[in-house]
């Protein structure tokens, strides 16, 4: 049976087996749990456990403010009323582990949200996969020149397809080279029975950063809201994003509906009005024209408020 | 319907509404779900929900070390394997939420272990309990002289019997102070039609380090042994190892139990020999006999070595 | 000597001794380093280390954007650049020591901002000093009717200087009590040689949540930020906010100015507009007026809104 | 101007300028800070700022347990005790932030630590360096039987020859692919002008895991210390290894020569018994044989204990 086949008849038999639960419980993600959502080319995301939903974040805000909550008339209001004045420890109150498949360059972008808990595929004591992410052609930007850590722009048709190759050549070369190296490949098989194999810990060295890589990941809900705050934004790279739309997207909706209805509302696309931007919106509001020169912005500032607010 | 038979209810019906997952569920941690354990004379302790159990560690640490894992034969044997060898990533990915009553004094220490989530009850919102902490006699100790931060030895009878009158008064006639200058009762009863009280966040403020607070307060696995660690030790306060004890001893030895033997094995009644000590053992093991005043150990390592291993 | 004598020799000698360092230097927080400023009535905030300033901040943001950071001119606008666009690990490269004296009640809103360091004067190894904070009669306010958690308006004056006495009275009388459980007095004096005190752990639950103590706290600036931008809030408690107010303005303005303005820009005064929100004000930009009832806003939303822009 | 000349002056400069401070000061570490320890073939750890040192812990210690330290006669003292019982607060009141040099795979194993501020060089904005790891030949060893995550016994002297040039030659092409791709060299020299470069976000992932990436990083000596309890360790990885022994021995021990001592003493160099180990020795110093089959251990921690104590 091949390792898709195993893992597909795994995940159809952790889905067979229903239990008894007195725990809250979302039969919105119960009905997705285990199930991979495919990212990039050989990536993918999928619930393994969560607690909490919804009402555990208003249960847990009654806990705290007891009867100061019971003016607001329903959960949608007082969730609402928590996001946008930064009550944040109800919304810790709800956690999520996933499990992920994602390159490793993308794997070093996401660790850096240090507040989860994280085991991944440790390469010292087992072989990686042979997958690596290579992008879609449309997907292979140049360099923006105005964003340096941006892409922006195609490249031609004939350097877009060499890079693609030299992108697949050298992950497959050097890969090629760890199974030499380690004198072993991934399902076991030795390559020379009568020579030793570099240790693991060595030869993994000589992949490439787009090999992929695996993990658990853990986090409550106010930090993974924060990530994806930061990593559902046009200003992070694209591949990073890509996973990000699909947590918040296929899992976040269906687990705390209102949740992300008001995290869409109050930040994911709310506008933060620095004091100089409110008071030149407060002087357009009374008629006043404010130029640029006198605004006390600088340019990228002014651009993205006169282009938000459709005004010149 | 009295404030108690209101909460009896309430988690009556809760129990009594199973719903279907397909997460990994603990049947002998739902056994308790919800129940208070009493702790002190108006404290409590209860699960209000939690994630993962003994299979999702190993199952998580089979992620990180792959095939590295299949050698150890049972889950019992990698659990204390993972344990012995400080790989810890494992047991965060399980976690626990639970409800908790008691006095401010140890909620005081409580809150100091840093990395779990809290929603305490707000005395700026609601009024508090009128609940105190009132030791039982036998508990109500003399200063230890060796140890600043202990107890040891009892009081005269005379004097425990007029220090918790002293400890009853006061705490009474406070909380009688604080509902007077709210003129409100907490039922909500108004004490006086024609006055304004004061606010709430300064009434409070009369109020004895006693009184009982609460909270809902959630953590991963490995954190919350590590509170264990130091809040089940003869060396802290008695009323906070009350607690630690009913989590050890009532709760997670329920939610995984092979967590629960390592745990007492390889930390709560491990031994950690100093360099210094280990030699001195080593010699001692060889026949050879070293005296305190060559030890390289201070009286009190000394003494806690040889009571330990029975030595003079 | 007095113990208020002793401590002031003590900074006097600290601040005699300046030592050659390699170290970033801040000049302006050197001239106040040791030096307490008071808050309330028994309180003070003291620095008594730092590290780092906003060169600090803008050499850790060119080790990780390399040349990217060229483009930016000077310091002062790569810092504003950094805050508005959620930059913050180069904030989190400084950081501040402080030592602070607050009463218990403050001190319980203090510590639930987890990442920072603290040591706690202990009151199981040591007898607390008799000090206990009794507002000024101009904040004895009474409880607001919209803010559940708020102040508002004033007590009658009968009324008030009666709950001060309250305040003053149970305070004193519970130290006392304190005093004569343990049988001591906080410089050591025995008060009655025949008997054993109540250890120290148990005596100090007699104590009110106005009693005073202190700690050293230590965070980066990033997390002290934060810390700031939730508790200078009008929405804090007046008493915590007087700790924040001289932190910001006396300590965080002088050790990084550049930091403190973009910090006041982006944050402490900026006005976060919600998805709804901002289609309002772009509405009414281009002339359209948008009613309270079309407007998806609720009540509480709506006036902030509109009182703020100057709008009806 | 070379790089390196470049660094090296401004090295130079930044130690030519001493200036004055009030704050707690480490001269032992004054005479090493902005200078790079050498690690690996191209690795560096250098101090760029600090925090307190031992004098600060004990300061620290005594605010929290007031009259309950002065019976430790001397710093020495107190610093042995916080260690051996757990006190970790005091530890943490000390900062340290370097500057650090490692290849990929390492910084992968490095930033598992959450419990510290990072700064890393981004390849998203700049250019890497072209400098990799490549081991020298002793440490090129195959993967150990025993244990799934080391190293053990050598290589053919053929086969080590023969790896290495893979491991550079890989190296070595990757980046030159990864240059054309960008179009650009990291000195800023356009390769081709007639032709627009992939972003660097994307290039970058054609690199391997032994290239050099360097970053910012500061923690607090209590994180620091535990960070080297395992990475100082044996079952490291050799090159973490490397790192640790250098901040250990040669900043560490400047920084905080007490704190050094005792961290030998009751971590680095201790041994923890486990509860069945303790009973074993136990009965051991009563002269009473305990065969492997009846000690309850199982043969790893069985031999592992007897080869510590010299037992058989």
């Amino acid at each position: 049976m091949s390792e898709k086949k195993k893992e597909l008849n795994e995940i159809k038999n952790l889905r067979s087996k229903p239990k008894k639960t007195l725990r809250v419980t979302s039969a919105s993600l119960e009905s997705i749990i285990y199930k991979p959502f495919k990212v990039l080319d050989h990536g993918f995301i999928r619930v393994i456990d969560y607690m909490g939903d919804d009402s555990a974040i208003v249960q847990s805000a009654r806990v705290s403010y007891g009867e100061g909550t019971k003016k607001v008339s329903n959960d949608s209001g007082l969730i609402r009323y928590l996001m946008k004045n930064w009550h944040t420890t109800p919304f810790e109150m709800c956690e999520i582990k996933l499990h992920i498949k994602l390159p490793i360059f993308i794997a070093r972008q996401w660790i850096r949200h240090r507040t989860a808990n994280v085991n991944e595929y440790s390469a010292r004591y087992s072989i990686l996969d042979k997958e690596f992410y290579i992008p879609k052609a449309q997907n292979m930007s140049s360099q923006s020149k105005t964003n340096k850590q941006g892409r922006e722009g195609s490249l031609s048709k004939k350097d877009t397809k060499k890079f693609l190759e030299i992108l697949k050549d050298d992950a497959e070369r050097n890969y090629k080279h760890y199974e030499d190296m380690l004198n072993e490949k991934q399902n076991g098989e030795i390559k020379n029975e009568n020579k030793k194999g570099l240790s693991r810990e060595l030869a993994r060295i000589n992949l490439t950063l787009n090999t992929y890589t695996q993990w658990y990941w853990k986090i409550d809900l106010h930090n993974l809201l924060h990530f994806l705050y930061l990593r559902e934004d046009t200003h992070a790279q694209y591949e990073i994003q890509a996973y990000a739309e699909i947590i918040l997207n296929k899992i976040v909706k269906r687990w705390v509906p209102h949740t992300y209805n008001a995290f869409k509302e109050f930040q994911l696309e709310s506008f933060n009005l620095s004091r100089t931007a409110t008071e030149i919106i407060k002087q357009r509001l009374k008629g006043k024209k404010i130029s640029y020169e006198k605004s006390g912005l600088n340019k990228r500032e002014w651009n993205e408020l006169t282009r938000r607010f459709g005004i010149k």
